[in-house]
């Protein structure tokens, strides 16, 4: 196999109480990646599509990405990478991830899959360092392994795939505004009540509980926040509003996708999904607030090959 | 059925990760009741063996558990309750719980179930009030349900029952020191940073994971505690040794059970979960500190009915 073309997926992190531990892989909503050997060796993005991003390797995520990958493995050549993104940076749906994540994936399967899906995260974790300044696997764990992911611990690195139950939709809405991850950052406190914690916990523990029985109305009790949504909610337009039509019209739980500014809610089948999305979007009508809309199934594969040569 | 015996087992709270909200169900550790219709209406406690305890119905757990029970339904008679106790008070083993939590149980079996196990949590419930202060549900959950119980919330109340992995074993030690829950409380801090309360939750995700796998492995990284223990343990005699033995004799995890004194570890096997008995006696016996020790298999099933007529 010299060439590889591959779907790389959005991802929705935090999802409520699960903040900077779980992630889910989204379907139908990502980025399109070409990956070929080449006699040079090194890694080289030349082709960049549908994005502003930089050609330098060791500026582009996915580029960084792929280094981190090849310091640890001998090859007699190197590799070209396309990137055609349609994610937009800053989308809160895991852009930077995709490309990170779809690079390592890319090489690992020219090069017969020396490392799993599993151990190809700690190097698109590098990507992520390389965008937002720390290596979270938030993102990339889902994108690589599908389904949702749990991330335990960092040190040292241990994730947890979990099955998505069979009908689970995704509902993403992405208000057109700027929303520095920065900004999302410092809005957070840095010490919280015991109390706050241990309601945390719980529906921690009742989400995995639910996606382990697929039990939906469980995971809807569980999708609450009581300690990032309350502060980072304030920086979105109408997220109160967005989210109060998409619970009453029967998602079982909405929140903020990453950090921001991309609302998601979890809903059971697509009719109920797409309804979600109807309502959603209204409000934002009704503001006049330019957006992007996605309904998707979640993803449990996680990145896709759509052919190889 | 006028008169039914049943074995009313001591639970683990707390689980080192799932302070508050995780418990689990102990098989050959517990107390016996009896409980019997009566034509006098009301709750009477007519006999007590093992333990110093009061006769008073509003002033004893199993009797206060009763009357929160009979005050949502109509019978025509009243209730007698013995109670031969064997898990000491004050042990961290849910010694209250296990009064509670059987008084209602045998009185839901005498009128022929008109709650669910789940249902009868609230009652029993009232009991932990009178004997902590507070109606928690981390003892008296796991000693109705049986097995391993979440928490997720309290207002509603909503309790998750997971099924023990069939191989899991307690090692519980009970140092016979006094160590007042007030105490225990009053050691813990309001507020704790996000960073530590984010470990915490990924270990609480991993620990339910690794329950609905079967994952002995991942439960074993799972169970630490950021928050609770390195504050409680203080407390407690030699814990940081006993617990190193523990460990490196092949216990999955040990921790506080429920605000100590008493040291549980849990073990794949019976043959480590008494190798792990063995190395906790000896550090003990070092320090010539008296205790009490049991292994047991987890307990599925929760209270047993031993006979009825």
């Amino acid at each position: 196999m010299n060439e590889i073309k591959l779907f790389a997926p959005g991802t929705i992190a935090n999802l409520s109480c699960g903040f900077d531990i779980l992630g889910l892989c989204l379907d139908n909503v990502g980025d399109e990646m070409i990956i070929r050997k080449s006699n040079q060796k090194g890694i080289r993005i030349t082709k960049i599509v549908g994005a502003d991003l930089p050609f330098e390797t060791e500026k582009n995520v996915a580029g960084v990405a792929a280094l981190a990958m090849l310091e640890t493995i001998e090859t007699g050549f190197g590799f070209e990478i396309e990137i055609y993104k349609n994610i937009k940076a800053g989308s809160g749906i895991g852009s930077s991830a995709a490309s990170s994540a779809g690079a390592v994936f890319g090489i690992n399967e020219l090069l017969g899959r020396p490392f799993t899906n599993k151990e190809l995260v700690q190097f698109a974790m590098q990507g992520e360092k390389l965008a937002s300044g720390s290596a979270h696997a938030d993102n990339v764990a889902p994108a690589l392994l599908g389904g949702f992911t749990l991330v335990r611990s960092y040190e040292p690195l241990d994730i947890i795939k979990i099955k998505s139950p069979d009908e689970m939709f995704a509902t993403v809405i992405h208000p057109q505004i700027e929303l520095r991850t920065s900004d999302a950052r410092s809005i957070l406190k840095q010490n919280i009540s015991l109390k706050s914690a241990i309601v945390q916990w719980g529906n921690v523990g009742g989400l995995i509980a639910g996606l382990y029985t697929n039990d939906y109305e469980l995971i809807g009790r569980s999708l609450h926040d009581e300690i990032v949504e309350p502060l980072r909610s304030i920086l979105i337009p109408a997220f109160d509003l967005v989210k109060k039509s998409a619970i009453e019209n029967g998602a079982l739980g909405v929140g903020i996708s990453g950090s921001g500014p991309s609302i998601f809610a979890l809903s059971k089948g697509k009719e109920t999904a797409e309804k979600v999305a109807k309502v959603m979007c209204e409000v934002y009508d009704g503001i006049n607030l330019p957006y992007e809309i996605h309904v998707s199934k979640i993803n449990d594969e996680g990145i896709k090959v759509l052919n190889s040569n």
